[in-house]
């Protein structure tokens, strides 16, 4: 279903210890949001969410599943792109389809065009792993110039 | 992937000799634009694209494209609420990734959620059948209270 | 509202008057959709709806009311970027609020972003013009590489 | 520009006041988002933005912005249907335009449409206030039936 054409440069492992060193303001964050698995054209990556994440009612908060979708664009392009694409999400539409709750949530996500100044992907939410949809979003990433 | 619990109650070809029937005004669209298949939570619509859905540079129109997600949303609701759901659409969202030629495009339409009041769909619009994703659409649906 | 720093170099009669040049088999559709006005950062567009663009149940159908917003896009790329701007939408995000009946539909277009690689615009359809907003779209045209 | 047959039924300090009765585990972030005003189909919502906020690069985040446009959705329908309304978002399209920086940034939000099962809108956000533009969504809540 993803494109077929492009092949990851780093493995999940690596871009978790990546985005450790980078980011250290955000090892907080970087426990909870983390890549699963990577392949071509493709990521898993997953929110272990808390009591943190939920909104009044117990369900998951939309920002927190924002957040999931546009750190799955991210390692989508990172994994693919190596570490010297310093993109910026442009765009990202979310829909909000069920409840989800507190455990983890994966989010598979598809490279639907990488492009030489864009990349399109998609990702779906899946609270359990392998349960139903609880939410789904589309998304551009800017790639800046490669040299 | 698509959502399991619901089965279609109508097939391609009923889905088609409804909408001949009720819009007559649109035989000459519907010659271009129609239900290929149906399955539980899913269907894939096809557009016979000619001269009149290109642009300039001979590429099929974003209109076109539009008109094919539109319509598969359309028959997904269809399809499986049956002849009385009188919905209509609420939000589309479109990425145009590729440059799609004349001929046919088929959009594989999902189900994303089913739900009391709003459908979720999402769409990949493949130029030729089988090759790249040329656009990817997600939409809601509104559905009026049934009987 | 919209960006400040940026002007039109082409007026609404030159718009017109250059998409049917270059574009002589969309006349039969430059009759309906057509630009009224420029300004700095913005244009107003306008579809003529007739029959043609209804759907059953006598509202101006989604994919008319797309093409409205497309053309906004393109008229603000056109207007303030001169004819050699060759750019292509590649993300469009529709919200369909009311029914829109026959006669003049009223797009006001804002330009919110012309970046150089992206132009981001959003704009509102009201029908009659002044009339409430029937729908409001976001979208963004790839704009290539100027000389 | 807004719904004008529409009229709050409370205030922005009322809109604060009640948010943090409700939802004593959000305190530490409605500290730093919250409702600045309040008008017929319309409100301002604020994010103070901080290092807390800030991604590498000295950027506030975009999950940061997307919870400063959910909010404002929130708002709206808040301060106008009331406390009642257990209303969630179902879809939330956003545009990231320029990078914000650190401190105040004014979300200027708009209600397109107030139905009876969906509320509509749309937030320009600014930074810093009166500032440009460094983001733009538009979405949707799903409004509970009313008694």
């Amino acid at each position: 279903m993803a494109s077929e054409n492009i092949r990851p440069v780093m493995t999940a492992e690596e871009v978790n210890t990546y985005l450790a060193q980078v980011y250290p303001q955000l090892n907080d964050t970087l426990a909870e949001y983390y890549a699963v698995s990577v392949a071509p054209g493709q990521c898993v990556v997953r929110l272990d969410a808390s009591q943190k994440h939920v909104r009044p009612g117990g369900t998951v908060s939309g920002p927190s599943l924002f957040t999931l979708a546009d750190i799955g664009g991210y390692v989508c392009v990172l994994s693919h792109l190596g570490q010297e694409a310093l993109s910026v999400t442009t765009n990202l539409n979310i829909n909000f389809m069920r409840k989800a709750e507190p455990g983890p949530i994966d989010g598979h996500c598809r490279i639907l065009k990488m492009g030489r100044s864009l990349m399109v992907f998609d990702i779906e939410m899946r609270s359990p792993p392998g349960g139903p949809v609880v939410a789904h979003a589309t998304g551009t990433y800017s790639i800046p110039p490669r040299k």
